[in-house]
C-alpha cells in the first residue's frame, strides 16, 4: 500500500528533496514524498486481504487527516 | 518512483510495523517500509523521463549498498 500527504498539505520531506535535486542540476516543478509498505497478509481471497489493508491504514498506517492511502494487492 | 529495503537488509520501520500490526490483532507475515517519490519532471517524452530520474535515484533518492528502486512514469 501507498500513502502519500494529501494535496494542498505541506510535505517537508518532498521540499527538500526539490531543493537538493536542483542543486543537483535537475529540473524538477515538484516533489512530494511518501510511503510504500509492503505487506504479507493471511486472506483466503483479494477482496478479504484488501479489506484487510484498509483496516490496517485506517488504524494505524495513514493519517486520515493529511495522508491518503491505495492499496494495491498482488498475488 | 519507489524506493525499497533490498531483501535480507534489515528494515527496523517495518518490523515496528509488523509487530504493531499484531498488537491490534492483525494477522501479518511481514512488512517492509519504503518510500515512494512522486516528481514533476521536464522531459520531452517518457524515455528521457526515465532516465532523469534514475538518475535522480542513483545520485540522491536510492542508496544503492541497501535498497533498490523502480521508476514508473505516468502521463
Amino acid at each position: 500500500m501507498l500513502v502519500r500527504p494529501k494535496p494542498g498539505i505541506l510535505d517537508p520531506q518532498g521540499k527538500a528533496v526539490e531543493n537538493s535535486l536542483r542543486h543537483l542540476g535537475f529540473s524538477v516543478s515538484e516533489a512530494r514524498v511518501g510511503k510504500v509498505v509492503d505487506l504479507e497478509v493471511d486472506a483466503s481471497d483479494s477482496t478479504e486481504a484488501r479489506a484487510q489493508v484498509e483496516r490496517m491504514c485506517e488504524q494505524l498506517l495513514a493519517n486520515p487527516l493529511i495522508e491518503s492511502f491505495e492499496v494495491e494487492i498482488h498475488g
